[in-house]
């Protein structure tokens, strides 16, 4: 009685955070203490200009996980990557990183009662890149070297010391993140035929793809599909396929040169039938306007990379497919880029008067 | 056989959006043609940092509305708004917004195929703040004049033009924010004991209480909580009975010395045996930094004012309560702020060696 009272009451369960919605997908156990912001359930909104743009009865539609609680799809991975540190009985955690990895990584390790050292280059400026991390309470610390001696110094300070390395290498990173997959199937009730993907250092194609497989092994969905990653033009290393030595690109969190998970992401593309492509900058924020001024949906550039790559490669999509394509990054990480690069009016110096509002506004 | 298979499928419903999720309780029909980004929805967050420093088993929970897909609690109002000013036929919507409110109309307006009019007083120079507005595509105009007299100018405009008011008089704006009140009903299976809000234009103060009103009449909750609302110092007029002339304080999103809502926000205050308390910058930024570097939760200055309020008055709280705080912004609006007031360590100079770095992090 009292059980079916609180149902009728109850609108709908809470989301209680990816860990708990997909445990049986996910390395925990009931001794693992669960470090979470409910992070995940992020909405997979329908995008009707861009479907306009590809006709054919496409559907299009984009999973934006700059609405998770830090910003940026990395608070999937970091979920797992805390909560399996705090298991292991870790005191403190430690990455190499610029942007949003060390957000996430500050805000649950805070959250799960643990120090965050964050390693970065010396004379790295932008400040603002770092707001995050830093009110988040994390140690930053900037060394006189490059951002690739940073890397190396984090490992070896988690081999020699006891703090926990949380940069991409952790495994239970990709584990995370594998979750949007399983989001996307639930919303849809199957997979997309295409799925859209910026692709930096490679880690989050590589997740998306496990998800998918292991949802269809679980018969959580009838078909796979198709990986479509995009990389930035001046750091497309899995389009060459060389290295890019000096990666160049606003689209800054894909700014990478040697992607970390290389093979993973050429096997899930293989395995999908699907392909890599290159964009460049001008495409990027081309389609960055496009989201914001005609979807209502403000990202970050390398966010847009997904959609340019798409509407680069519209012609090869099937009549009446489903297309997702991942916003991995909310704009407002990157103000200076919208400032710069918006195509609206601003007009100033207008008498305070109806008529010349009026006038101004075109009537 | 279908059916039951594909809910077998699903993991859960995908979040519809908050007008079709509340649809019985929103002035809406079959005609009115729906814009929205899947808006509400936003998680309910436990804070057991911020409960532990009020002890007696009370119980803390942070509603943070800042996962919105604009950014801040205004989503919520405006697919209402947006929504009815389409379903009328509006071709352009107007208001006058320097900050979260013109993201908000930006965005919806857009997503409608709407054009959205921007005004704010002239050399307002904190471009910064307009990065979404801009991007989404709103027409900015600079007017010759203080901020009441843009208000008052796209008041006129609305009267005499065919462009839609979407400031905070637009009754459909309350609405839509009400939601946020069901949403925490749904979320607990009640209401909770408190509701802890800051209070500037006071509209969300209103609204909350609308919608547990509306819940309680539907035999949705039992109880009704108290409307505790809490004001910056340098602008409570509903504190000190009377207008602030000159509002002052660095949570800008409630610097307003007229409130608009003044009536109505009494009403729930006094309907609930509410309170209004005014709490200084300096407590704002005590909650600002405690909710980052404990909580993980990164908001807006003005949001902290609802922990800031709660903490000063937790002697009042009875034990076992349960306390729901409105956090109605994203952090990432000002990052200015968190760079100024975070106390993080930031060391530089630090050698690219292991043991210098070891050194630098205590070991």
């Amino acid at each position: 009685m009292t059980l079916s009272l609180s149902v009728a009451k109850s609108h709908r369960q809470p989301w209680p955070g990816l860990i708990e919605a997909y445990r049986k997908y996910l390395p925990v156990s009931e001794k693992t203490p669960i470090v979470t912001l409910l992070e995940g359930n992020t909405p997979l909104i329908p995008a009707p200009a861009i479907a306009e743009r590809i006709g054919r009865q496409v559907r299009v539609f984009v999973k934006y996980d700059g609405l998770n609680p830090t910003g940026s799809f990395k608070d999937r991975g970091m979920t797992m990557a805390i909560s399996k540190a705090k298991e292991a009985g870790a005191k403190a955690v430690i990455c190499a990183s610029t942007g949003n990895t060390s957000a996430a990584a500050a805000a649950y390790a805070r959250r799960g009662g643990m120090n965050a050292f964050v390693l970065i280059p010396d004379g790295y400026v932008a400040l603002g890149k770092l707001a995050q991390a830093l009110l988040y309470g994390a140690e930053v610390l900037a060394i006189k070297g490059n951002f690739d001696q940073a890397l190396e110094i984090v490992r070896e300070m988690a081999e020699s010391y006891p703090v926990t390395l949380v940069n991409s290498v952790n495994p239970y990173r990709l584990e995370g993140q594998k979750t949007a997959a399983f989001e996307i199937v639930d919303a849809l009730g199957d997979a997309p035929d295409w799925l859209c993907i910026p692709v930096g250092n490679a880690g989050n194609i590589t997740a998306y793809w496990m998800g998918f497989c292991q949802y269809h092994q679980d018969g959580k969905c009838d078909r796979l599909p198709r990986m479509m990653g995009f990389q930035a033009a001046g750091a497309a290393p899995l389009v060459t396929g060389q290295p890019v030595a000096n990666p160049e690109t606003l689209a800054t969190a894909i700014r990478i040169g040697n992607p970390a998970s290389w093979e993973l992401a050429v096997a899930a593309q293989t395995a999908s039938q699907g392909n890599f492509h290159a964009v460049t900058d001008a495409e990027i924020l081309d389609a960055y306007r496009l989201l914001a001024a005609s979807e209502g949906i403000f990202c970050e550039p390398a966010s847009a990379t997904s959609v340019a790559g798409l509407l680069q490669v519209k012609d090869q999509i099937p009549t009446g497919a489903t297309v997702v394509c991942v916003l991995t990054g909310n704009g407002l990480k990157d103000p200076d880029t919208a400032i710069k690069h918006n195509h609206s009016q601003f007009k100033q110096g207008i008498a305070a008067k109806l008529g010349a509002v009026a006038e101004a506004m075109g009537f």
